[in-house]
Protein backbone atom coordinates (compact mmCIF):
# COMPACT_ATOMS: atom_id res chain seq x y z
CA UNK A 1 0.00 0.00 0.00
CA UNK A 2 1.72 3.20 -1.26
CA UNK A 3 -1.21 5.79 0.05
CA UNK A 4 -2.86 6.19 3.20
CA UNK A 5 -5.32 3.29 4.14
CA UNK A 6 -9.01 3.73 4.96
CA UNK A 7 -8.28 2.24 8.48
CA UNK A 8 -9.28 4.96 11.33
CA UNK A 9 -6.59 6.65 13.53
CA UNK A 10 -3.59 5.04 11.10
CA UNK A 11 -0.30 6.37 10.36
CA UNK A 12 2.07 5.54 7.68
CA UNK A 13 5.10 5.58 9.95
CA UNK A 14 7.56 6.91 6.80
CA UNK A 15 5.05 9.69 6.44
CA UNK A 16 4.33 11.27 9.57
CA UNK A 17 7.90 12.05 10.63
CA UNK A 18 9.74 11.12 14.29
CA UNK A 19 6.96 12.11 16.69
CA UNK A 20 4.81 9.37 15.84
CA UNK A 21 7.74 6.57 15.48
CA UNK A 22 8.81 7.55 18.65
CA UNK A 23 5.35 6.61 20.20
CA UNK A 24 5.46 3.48 18.31
CA UNK A 25 9.37 2.76 19.67
CA UNK A 26 8.02 3.48 23.18
CA UNK A 27 5.06 1.05 23.14
CA UNK A 28 7.53 -2.16 21.67
CA UNK A 29 9.76 -0.80 24.23
CA UNK A 30 7.41 -1.02 26.76
CA UNK A 31 6.01 -4.50 26.07
CA UNK A 32 7.01 -7.94 26.19
CA UNK A 33 4.50 -9.93 24.67
CA UNK A 34 2.81 -8.97 21.39
CA UNK A 35 -0.38 -10.53 19.77
CA UNK A 36 -0.46 -11.03 16.55
CA UNK A 37 -3.08 -11.79 14.06
CA UNK A 38 -2.75 -13.59 10.81
CA UNK A 39 -5.57 -15.36 8.81
CA UNK A 40 -5.94 -19.23 8.61
CA UNK A 41 -8.13 -20.59 6.52
CA UNK A 42 -10.13 -17.38 6.26
CA UNK A 43 -10.62 -16.77 9.79
CA UNK A 44 -8.65 -14.83 12.31
CA UNK A 45 -6.54 -16.54 14.67
CA UNK A 46 -4.28 -14.43 17.47
CA UNK A 47 -1.53 -15.52 18.81
CA UNK A 48 1.23 -14.21 21.71
CA UNK A 49 4.55 -14.52 20.98
CA UNK A 50 7.83 -11.91 21.96
CA UNK A 51 8.87 -10.23 20.37
CA UNK A 52 12.67 -7.72 19.07
CA UNK A 53 12.38 -4.41 17.02
CA UNK A 54 14.46 -2.07 15.62
CA UNK A 55 13.69 1.36 13.69
CA UNK A 56 12.58 -0.31 10.44
CA UNK A 57 11.42 -3.85 11.98
CA UNK A 58 9.45 -5.70 14.42
CA UNK A 59 10.96 -9.51 14.50
CA UNK A 60 8.52 -12.03 15.76
CA UNK A 61 9.28 -16.37 16.36
CA UNK A 62 7.69 -17.40 12.95
CA UNK A 63 6.53 -20.78 14.12
CA UNK A 64 3.36 -19.62 16.10
CA UNK A 65 2.46 -18.45 12.48
CA UNK A 66 3.87 -21.25 10.31
CA UNK A 67 0.20 -22.53 8.50
CA UNK A 68 -0.68 -18.88 7.85
CA UNK A 69 3.02 -18.80 6.30
CA UNK A 70 1.83 -20.61 3.16
CA UNK A 71 0.39 -17.38 1.56
CA UNK A 72 1.91 -14.01 1.54
CA UNK A 73 -1.04 -12.75 3.99
CA UNK A 74 -0.70 -9.28 5.83
CA UNK A 75 -1.34 -9.67 9.68
CA UNK A 76 -1.81 -7.38 12.28
CA UNK A 77 1.11 -7.26 15.10
CA UNK A 78 -0.55 -5.71 18.15
CA UNK A 79 1.50 -4.82 21.51
CA UNK A 80 -0.39 -3.81 24.67
CA UNK A 81 1.17 -2.58 28.09
CA UNK A 82 -1.65 -1.94 30.53
CA UNK A 83 -1.40 0.82 33.02
CA UNK A 84 -4.31 0.39 35.24
CA UNK A 85 -7.73 0.99 35.32
CA UNK A 86 -10.48 4.60 35.09
CA UNK A 87 -12.51 3.95 38.15
CA UNK A 88 -15.36 6.40 37.27
CA UNK A 89 -18.14 7.86 38.93
CA UNK A 90 -20.80 5.92 36.64
CA UNK A 91 -20.07 2.70 35.43
CA UNK A 92 -20.46 3.93 32.11
CA UNK A 93 -17.00 6.02 32.03
CA UNK A 94 -15.11 3.26 33.37
CA UNK A 95 -12.14 1.76 31.22
CA UNK A 96 -8.26 1.14 30.90
CA UNK A 97 -5.08 3.19 31.24
CA UNK A 98 -3.10 1.24 27.85
CA UNK A 99 -0.76 2.04 25.41
CA UNK A 100 -1.07 -0.21 22.36
CA UNK A 101 0.66 -0.33 18.83
CA UNK A 102 -0.57 -2.19 15.97
CA UNK A 103 1.05 -2.46 13.35
CA UNK A 104 0.41 -4.07 9.90
CA UNK A 105 2.35 -5.83 6.97
CA UNK A 106 3.01 -8.56 5.22
CA UNK A 107 5.83 -10.66 7.08
CA UNK A 108 9.01 -11.41 5.99
CA UNK A 109 10.82 -14.91 6.28
CA UNK A 110 14.32 -14.19 7.57
CA UNK A 111 16.59 -16.00 5.92
CA UNK A 112 20.12 -14.54 5.52
CA UNK A 113 21.89 -16.06 8.44
CA UNK A 114 23.45 -12.86 9.29
CA UNK A 115 19.78 -11.54 9.52
CA UNK A 116 18.60 -14.44 12.02
CA UNK A 117 21.38 -13.80 13.73
CA UNK A 118 20.54 -10.29 14.42
CA UNK A 119 16.99 -10.74 14.59
CA UNK A 120 17.34 -13.26 17.02
CA UNK A 121 19.37 -11.19 19.31
CA UNK A 122 17.23 -8.38 18.88
CA UNK A 123 14.12 -10.95 20.22
CA UNK A 124 16.48 -12.05 23.12
CA UNK A 125 17.87 -8.70 24.23
CA UNK A 126 14.60 -6.89 23.99
CA UNK A 127 13.08 -9.80 26.84
CA UNK A 128 16.18 -10.07 28.63
CA UNK A 129 19.29 -7.74 28.20
CA UNK A 130 22.78 -9.25 28.40
CA UNK A 131 20.99 -12.91 28.07
CA UNK A 132 22.49 -13.20 24.33
CA UNK A 133 26.08 -12.55 25.58
CA UNK A 134 26.11 -14.55 28.47
CA UNK A 135 23.81 -18.17 26.83
CA UNK A 136 25.86 -20.29 24.37
CA UNK A 137 24.68 -18.40 20.71
CA UNK A 138 22.62 -20.62 18.59
CA UNK A 139 24.63 -23.14 16.50
CA UNK A 140 24.45 -23.67 12.69
CA UNK A 141 21.64 -26.30 13.14
CA UNK A 142 19.38 -24.21 15.55
CA UNK A 143 19.23 -21.50 12.64
CA UNK A 144 18.05 -24.33 10.61
CA UNK A 145 15.53 -25.12 12.90
CA UNK A 146 14.21 -21.41 13.55
CA UNK A 147 11.81 -19.75 11.68
CA UNK A 148 11.96 -15.96 11.91
CA UNK A 149 9.59 -13.40 10.86
CA UNK A 150 10.24 -9.63 10.53
CA UNK A 151 7.57 -7.25 9.81
CA UNK A 152 8.11 -3.77 8.63
CA UNK A 153 7.15 -0.91 10.83
CA UNK A 154 6.02 1.20 8.31
CA UNK A 155 1.66 1.06 8.32
CA UNK A 156 1.15 1.38 12.76
CA UNK A 157 -0.64 3.28 14.95
CA UNK A 158 -0.53 4.19 18.39
CA UNK A 159 -3.15 4.36 21.07
CA UNK A 160 -2.46 5.90 24.53
CA UNK A 161 -4.86 6.13 26.84
CA UNK A 162 -4.09 7.69 29.95
CA UNK A 163 -5.43 10.62 32.62
CA UNK A 164 -8.27 10.80 35.22
CA UNK A 165 -12.15 9.67 34.58
CA UNK A 166 -14.33 11.96 32.44
CA UNK A 167 -17.41 12.50 34.37
CA UNK A 168 -14.99 14.54 37.44
CA UNK A 169 -16.95 17.98 36.02
CA UNK A 170 -20.47 16.81 35.20
CA UNK A 171 -23.47 15.66 37.31
CA UNK A 172 -22.37 12.50 38.83
CA UNK A 173 -19.50 14.45 40.46
CA UNK A 174 -22.24 15.49 42.72
CA UNK A 175 -22.94 11.84 44.03
CA UNK A 176 -19.41 12.28 46.62
CA UNK A 177 -18.26 8.78 45.02
CA UNK A 178 -14.69 8.17 44.98
CA UNK A 179 -13.19 8.08 41.52
CA UNK A 180 -9.54 7.58 40.28
CA UNK A 181 -7.04 5.19 38.79
CA UNK A 182 -5.75 2.27 39.80
CA UNK A 183 -2.29 1.49 39.12
CA UNK A 184 -0.73 -1.71 37.75
CA UNK A 185 2.88 -2.22 38.62
CA UNK A 186 4.39 -5.04 36.96
CA UNK A 187 7.44 -5.96 38.17
CA UNK A 188 9.80 -8.99 37.82
CA UNK A 189 10.46 -11.36 40.41
CA UNK A 190 12.78 -13.08 42.11
CA UNK A 191 14.93 -15.49 40.26
CA UNK A 192 13.96 -18.83 40.46
CA UNK A 193 16.74 -21.43 39.35
CA UNK A 194 16.25 -24.65 37.42
CA UNK A 195 15.85 -27.64 39.86
CA UNK A 196 19.02 -29.20 37.73
CA UNK A 197 21.44 -26.58 38.27
CA UNK A 198 23.98 -27.39 40.21
CA UNK A 199 24.56 -25.65 44.17
CA UNK A 200 26.98 -22.62 43.53
CA UNK A 201 25.85 -21.03 40.18
CA UNK A 202 24.11 -17.73 41.03
CA UNK A 203 22.22 -15.54 38.25
CA UNK A 204 24.17 -12.74 36.75
CA UNK A 205 23.92 -9.16 37.50
CA UNK A 206 21.97 -8.45 34.41
CA UNK A 207 19.04 -11.05 35.88
CA UNK A 208 19.28 -10.87 39.89
CA UNK A 209 19.58 -6.74 39.32
CA UNK A 210 16.00 -6.52 37.68
CA UNK A 211 14.20 -8.14 40.89
CA UNK A 212 11.72 -4.96 42.00
CA UNK A 213 12.38 -3.48 38.85
CA UNK A 214 9.11 -2.46 36.40
CA UNK A 215 8.57 -4.78 33.76
CA UNK A 216 7.73 -1.84 31.59
CA UNK A 217 9.22 1.09 31.06
CA UNK B 1 -19.10 -25.76 13.51
CA UNK B 2 -20.38 -29.30 14.91
CA UNK B 3 -17.52 -31.00 14.18
CA UNK B 4 -14.06 -30.78 15.72
CA UNK B 5 -12.09 -28.20 13.50
CA UNK B 6 -8.70 -28.96 11.94
CA UNK B 7 -7.25 -25.43 14.26
CA UNK B 8 -4.33 -27.76 16.23
CA UNK B 9 -4.75 -28.03 20.05
CA UNK B 10 -8.45 -27.24 19.35
CA UNK B 11 -11.05 -28.17 22.02
CA UNK B 12 -14.79 -28.24 21.78
CA UNK B 13 -15.69 -26.91 25.60
CA UNK B 14 -18.77 -28.97 25.24
CA UNK B 15 -16.86 -31.87 23.98
CA UNK B 16 -14.49 -32.50 26.59
CA UNK B 17 -15.95 -32.27 29.92
CA UNK B 18 -15.02 -29.93 32.73
CA UNK B 19 -10.96 -30.53 33.32
CA UNK B 20 -10.82 -28.28 29.82
CA UNK B 21 -13.59 -25.73 30.98
CA UNK B 22 -12.11 -24.92 34.38
CA UNK B 23 -8.63 -24.13 32.42
CA UNK B 24 -10.08 -21.68 30.28
CA UNK B 25 -12.42 -20.03 33.17
CA UNK B 26 -9.11 -20.10 34.89
CA UNK B 27 -6.90 -18.09 32.46
CA UNK B 28 -10.25 -15.81 31.70
CA UNK B 29 -9.96 -15.26 35.79
CA UNK B 30 -6.24 -14.59 35.82
CA UNK B 31 -6.29 -12.09 33.07
CA UNK B 32 -7.56 -8.34 32.77
CA UNK B 33 -7.24 -7.54 28.57
CA UNK B 34 -8.33 -9.81 25.96
CA UNK B 35 -6.22 -9.54 22.12
CA UNK B 36 -9.49 -9.38 19.85
CA UNK B 37 -8.98 -10.47 16.31
CA UNK B 38 -11.39 -9.47 13.67
CA UNK B 39 -11.84 -9.69 9.95
CA UNK B 40 -11.46 -5.86 8.38
CA UNK B 41 -11.71 -5.81 4.49
CA UNK B 42 -10.20 -9.12 4.28
CA UNK B 43 -7.30 -8.69 6.48
CA UNK B 44 -6.60 -9.59 10.92
CA UNK B 45 -7.19 -6.60 13.06
CA UNK B 46 -6.06 -7.18 16.83
CA UNK B 47 -7.15 -4.62 19.45
CA UNK B 48 -7.39 -4.83 22.98
CA UNK B 49 -10.44 -4.67 25.05
CA UNK B 50 -11.62 -5.76 28.79
CA UNK B 51 -13.78 -8.53 29.05
CA UNK B 52 -16.39 -10.63 31.54
CA UNK B 53 -17.22 -14.18 31.34
CA UNK B 54 -19.45 -16.94 33.02
CA UNK B 55 -19.51 -20.48 31.78
CA UNK B 56 -21.34 -19.93 28.60
CA UNK B 57 -20.01 -16.55 27.02
CA UNK B 58 -16.93 -13.89 27.15
CA UNK B 59 -18.36 -11.05 26.76
CA UNK B 60 -16.52 -7.81 25.29
CA UNK B 61 -17.13 -4.23 24.41
CA UNK B 62 -18.17 -3.93 20.81
CA UNK B 63 -17.43 -0.54 19.59
CA UNK B 64 -13.51 -1.62 19.07
CA UNK B 65 -15.02 -4.33 16.68
CA UNK B 66 -18.01 -1.97 15.33
CA UNK B 67 -16.92 -2.36 11.34
CA UNK B 68 -16.57 -5.58 11.40
CA UNK B 69 -19.84 -6.62 12.76
CA UNK B 70 -21.79 -5.67 9.21
CA UNK B 71 -20.40 -9.12 8.54
CA UNK B 72 -20.99 -12.05 11.09
CA UNK B 73 -17.44 -13.14 10.65
CA UNK B 74 -15.46 -15.65 12.84
CA UNK B 75 -13.43 -13.60 15.77
CA UNK B 76 -10.41 -14.98 17.71
CA UNK B 77 -10.33 -13.98 21.14
CA UNK B 78 -6.92 -14.25 23.09
CA UNK B 79 -5.99 -14.01 26.66
CA UNK B 80 -2.58 -14.26 27.67
CA UNK B 81 -1.30 -14.20 31.32
CA UNK B 82 2.83 -13.62 30.97
CA UNK B 83 3.97 -15.64 33.95
CA UNK B 84 7.52 -15.06 33.53
CA UNK B 85 11.06 -15.52 31.50
CA UNK B 86 12.76 -19.47 30.57
CA UNK B 87 16.35 -18.52 30.94
CA UNK B 88 18.29 -21.53 29.67
CA UNK B 89 21.44 -22.04 29.30
CA UNK B 90 21.28 -21.93 25.32
CA UNK B 91 19.61 -19.06 23.29
CA UNK B 92 17.62 -21.52 21.49
CA UNK B 93 15.71 -22.34 24.62
CA UNK B 94 14.59 -19.10 25.85
CA UNK B 95 11.23 -18.84 25.64
CA UNK B 96 8.68 -17.47 28.28
CA UNK B 97 5.82 -18.86 30.76
CA UNK B 98 2.40 -17.74 29.97
CA UNK B 99 -1.28 -19.31 30.06
CA UNK B 100 -3.52 -18.82 27.15
CA UNK B 101 -7.06 -19.19 26.03
CA UNK B 102 -7.97 -18.88 22.58
CA UNK B 103 -11.57 -18.57 21.63
CA UNK B 104 -13.57 -18.99 18.57
CA UNK B 105 -16.44 -17.83 17.70
CA UNK B 106 -19.03 -15.47 15.76
CA UNK B 107 -20.19 -12.86 17.96
CA UNK B 108 -23.46 -12.11 19.18
CA UNK B 109 -24.59 -8.51 19.70
CA UNK B 110 -26.37 -7.92 23.36
CA UNK B 111 -29.23 -6.20 22.86
CA UNK B 112 -31.56 -7.66 25.54
CA UNK B 113 -32.18 -4.90 28.05
CA UNK B 114 -31.72 -7.60 31.22
CA UNK B 115 -28.99 -9.17 29.27
CA UNK B 116 -27.16 -6.19 28.78
CA UNK B 117 -26.73 -5.19 31.96
CA UNK B 118 -25.77 -8.75 33.22
CA UNK B 119 -22.89 -8.79 30.78
CA UNK B 120 -21.73 -5.34 31.85
CA UNK B 121 -21.98 -6.51 35.16
CA UNK B 122 -20.04 -9.39 34.36
CA UNK B 123 -17.30 -7.18 33.12
CA UNK B 124 -17.28 -4.14 35.58
CA UNK B 125 -16.87 -6.73 38.41
CA UNK B 126 -14.00 -9.16 36.60
CA UNK B 127 -11.93 -5.80 35.82
CA UNK B 128 -12.96 -4.18 39.51
CA UNK B 129 -15.30 -6.63 41.69
CA UNK B 130 -17.29 -4.61 44.10
CA UNK B 131 -17.43 -1.17 41.72
CA UNK B 132 -20.62 -2.13 40.14
CA UNK B 133 -22.96 -1.92 43.19
CA UNK B 134 -20.51 1.37 44.33
CA UNK B 135 -20.75 3.46 40.81
CA UNK B 136 -23.64 4.70 39.85
CA UNK B 137 -25.84 2.28 37.08
CA UNK B 138 -26.00 2.82 33.52
CA UNK B 139 -28.61 4.86 32.33
CA UNK B 140 -31.20 3.77 29.92
CA UNK B 141 -29.83 6.66 27.14
CA UNK B 142 -25.93 4.85 27.92
CA UNK B 143 -27.13 1.41 27.86
CA UNK B 144 -28.54 2.49 24.15
CA UNK B 145 -24.80 4.06 23.32
CA UNK B 146 -23.10 0.23 24.13
CA UNK B 147 -21.97 -2.20 22.36
CA UNK B 148 -21.69 -5.49 24.22
CA UNK B 149 -20.75 -8.46 22.20
CA UNK B 150 -21.36 -12.46 23.32
CA UNK B 151 -18.76 -15.04 21.92
CA UNK B 152 -19.64 -18.02 23.23
CA UNK B 153 -17.56 -20.32 25.06
CA UNK B 154 -17.65 -23.23 22.93
CA UNK B 155 -14.83 -23.35 21.16
CA UNK B 156 -11.23 -22.87 22.82
CA UNK B 157 -8.03 -23.94 23.34
CA UNK B 158 -5.75 -23.44 26.75
CA UNK B 159 -1.90 -23.19 26.35
CA UNK B 160 -0.34 -23.46 29.37
CA UNK B 161 3.85 -23.42 29.88
CA UNK B 162 5.21 -23.43 33.10
CA UNK B 163 8.49 -25.05 34.77
CA UNK B 164 12.67 -24.69 34.09
CA UNK B 165 14.18 -24.00 30.69
CA UNK B 166 14.45 -27.81 28.77
CA UNK B 167 18.50 -27.96 28.62
CA UNK B 168 18.85 -28.82 32.02
CA UNK B 169 19.96 -32.36 31.26
CA UNK B 170 21.45 -31.87 28.25
CA UNK B 171 24.74 -30.63 27.05
CA UNK B 172 24.79 -27.84 27.89
CA UNK B 173 24.11 -28.27 31.52
CA UNK B 174 28.30 -28.49 31.68
CA UNK B 175 28.48 -24.74 30.59
CA UNK B 176 28.33 -23.92 34.16
CA UNK B 177 25.93 -20.98 33.21
CA UNK B 178 22.90 -20.02 35.47
CA UNK B 179 19.34 -21.32 34.17
CA UNK B 180 16.04 -21.01 35.54
CA UNK B 181 12.80 -18.76 35.57
CA UNK B 182 12.71 -15.31 36.09
CA UNK B 183 8.89 -14.59 37.57
CA UNK B 184 6.63 -11.11 36.55
CA UNK B 185 5.19 -10.07 39.49
CA UNK B 186 1.76 -7.74 38.59
CA UNK B 187 0.21 -6.06 41.42
CA UNK B 188 -2.20 -3.24 41.85
CA UNK B 189 -0.54 -0.20 42.60
CA UNK B 190 -1.27 2.52 45.20
CA UNK B 191 -4.98 4.45 43.84
CA UNK B 192 -4.68 8.48 42.64
CA UNK B 193 -7.27 10.37 42.86
CA UNK B 194 -9.30 12.44 39.80
CA UNK B 195 -7.60 15.76 40.50
CA UNK B 196 -11.25 16.57 40.25
CA UNK B 197 -12.23 14.75 43.34
CA UNK B 198 -13.02 17.09 46.61
CA UNK B 199 -11.36 16.72 49.70
CA UNK B 200 -12.08 14.35 51.98
CA UNK B 201 -13.52 11.37 49.66
CA UNK B 202 -11.31 8.31 50.32
CA UNK B 203 -11.07 4.99 47.49
CA UNK B 204 -13.77 2.62 49.07
CA UNK B 205 -12.41 -0.58 50.39
CA UNK B 206 -12.67 -2.66 47.25
CA UNK B 207 -10.35 -0.55 45.70
CA UNK B 208 -7.85 0.13 48.43
CA UNK B 209 -7.50 -3.09 49.59
CA UNK B 210 -5.95 -4.30 46.29
CA UNK B 211 -2.66 -2.36 46.09
CA UNK B 212 -0.18 -4.81 46.77
CA UNK B 213 -2.16 -7.86 46.05
CA UNK B 214 -1.73 -9.70 42.55
CA UNK B 215 -3.45 -8.61 39.71
CA UNK B 216 -3.67 -12.51 38.11
CA UNK B 217 -5.34 -15.00 39.83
Amino acid sequence: MLSPTPRTRHRRMKDNGRADRADLTAVLAAGLVAHLGVLVDGHPMVVPTVYGFDEQRIFLHGSVASRSLTVKNEVCVTVTVLDGLILARSVFEHGINYRSAMIYGVPVPVTDPDDLLYGLRLLTEHVAPGQWDYARPPSTKELAATTLLAVPLDEASVKISDGPPDDGDGPDAALGLWAGRLPVAATWGTPVADPLLPAGIEPPPHISNRTGRPITG
